[in-house]
């Protein structure tokens, strides 16, 4: 998503010229390209998929819009494996239109963890809840914190549930580096992600993720938090940001690597 | 600051219409209508002043800043001991240009309580850290949760410090219904103010605060967490709106007494 304006096999070969080995995969560009093709030109390509983003939104009380999202997540699942990659992330939804209740859309998001967990770990892929920033929390993500996520997450295996740990939406958190030790002393930490926190925000604050080093968080200490904990996995670069996707992705990708090797141990 | 688009007497005259007894103030409308007229208006009226916003910005590093910072709030406690109130609001400050250290940021900030709390002890007035939602973590305010406001408080007596509540900035976080009976418990809870969650929030995220009952926080639920930890003050409506601030400011007071009594028990 941080290079969006790329086609895949763009993406793909801008990842072999700057001999990234790694990519995280979003759906809508994978179902653009095709599912199949998209598994394949990234196979050949040697690249391995590290996450499929994203399922999720699962806080629906109608009981058809809750099982049309189910549905949906079962496919998700199916692509994750299709892709390659055992990691499908998971934002978990907002409060459903009128409701004030934070803690009941929090249990319907187990309960959806209860039945899909099992689907997904006979496909060989884990979830992983993403905390969101707590400015998504009515629209978008009730959960707010890596402790909520990983409340949720500890009803269930850990080879089954864990979270994503994203710089942008936990940085804030001065109880987020003891989460993030709990979740690596519990093999919970399924993916590491990356984004600067700049401001002025943007109307919605949805695009306004900053590049690399542009903003206030510092990431080889965060990365220093991750590692302390044991996690070994890839690291990504997700950025969401308008002015980012008005460049050319291809400098935009060179740009971001160069600003991960400079801003990551 | 609610209806800051009336002058200090149509605020006063609008208040005598409703039968509203109490009033937070804001420094700024304060200095422009002069410290003592106000003083005298709302005197001579009868009204309370519930609190006067706000102090606090005392992150900076540079040392010239820094003792600005300090004469400034002197200045501020002063000005709230003239009003009458006993309660200063206190926004802490973001972080300096160019920095990534939230913990120092906050440790600078538990340095300027105490040289001010025993200042502002001698003038009558306690000063109300407000922990500010994080995403104003780095622009605005390093202190983003409750625990974190009363951590730096409890450094300090009581009398001399305690915490804002405003469930604008922590509606989201399921640890402050437990933060807000440790503040009741410790005598730290200075002021209880309301404001409502819309969305989508504006561009710089200032201005987009609900009308009571228009959002996604439950009013009497965070009402009841404050007077079960004995709370018995005034309870404050704070809302920075560029719609409301648009409208005739009396219709506005008239509609928001209205959404107080619909709304709270």
């Amino acid at each position: 998503m941080t290079v969006k304006q790329l086609s895949m096999p763009e993406l793909v070969a801008s990842c072999g010229v700057l001999g990234i080995g790694n990519v995280g995969l979003w759906r809508e560009p994978v179902q653009t390209y095709g599912l199949e093709a998209t598994a394949k030109i990234v196979r050949d390509a040697g690249l391995t998929v590290t996450t499929l983003c994203r399922g999720g939104f699962f806080t629906a009380i109608d009981p058809r819009e809750r099982s049309q999202a189910l549905d949906d997540n079962r496919r998700a699942i199916d692509e994750a494996a299709t892709l390659g990659t055992d990691t499908l992330v998971l934002v978990s939804g907002g409060l459903p239109a009128g409701s004030k209740d934070l803690h009941g859309a929090r249990e319907r998001i187990a309960d959806a963890l209860g039945e899909l967990a099992p689907y997904a770990e006979r496909r060989g892929v884990r979830l992983a809840i993403e905390p969101l920033h707590p400015m998504y929390a009515s629209d978008r993500c009730v959960v707010s914190t890596l402790k909520q996520a990983l409340d949720l997450a500890e009803r269930f295996p850990a080879h089954q549930v864990g979270v994503t740990v994203d710089t942008y939406h936990i940085w804030w958190d001065d109880d987020a580096p003891a989460q993030i030790a709990r979740a690596g002393a519990g093999g919970r930490i399924h993916t590491f992600q990356l984004a600067d926190w700049t401001t002025p925000l943007p109307e919605g604050v949805l695009n306004g993720r900053g590049q690399i080093g542009d903003g206030a968080i510092d990431m080889r200490e965060w990365q220093g938090h991750v590692e302390a904990a044991g996690y070994t996995g890839a690291i990504e670069v997700e950025l969401f940001n308008d002015g980012l996707w008005a460049r050319d992705g291809r400098e935009v990708l060179a740009e971001t690597a160069a600003r991960f090797v400079e801003h990551t141990a």
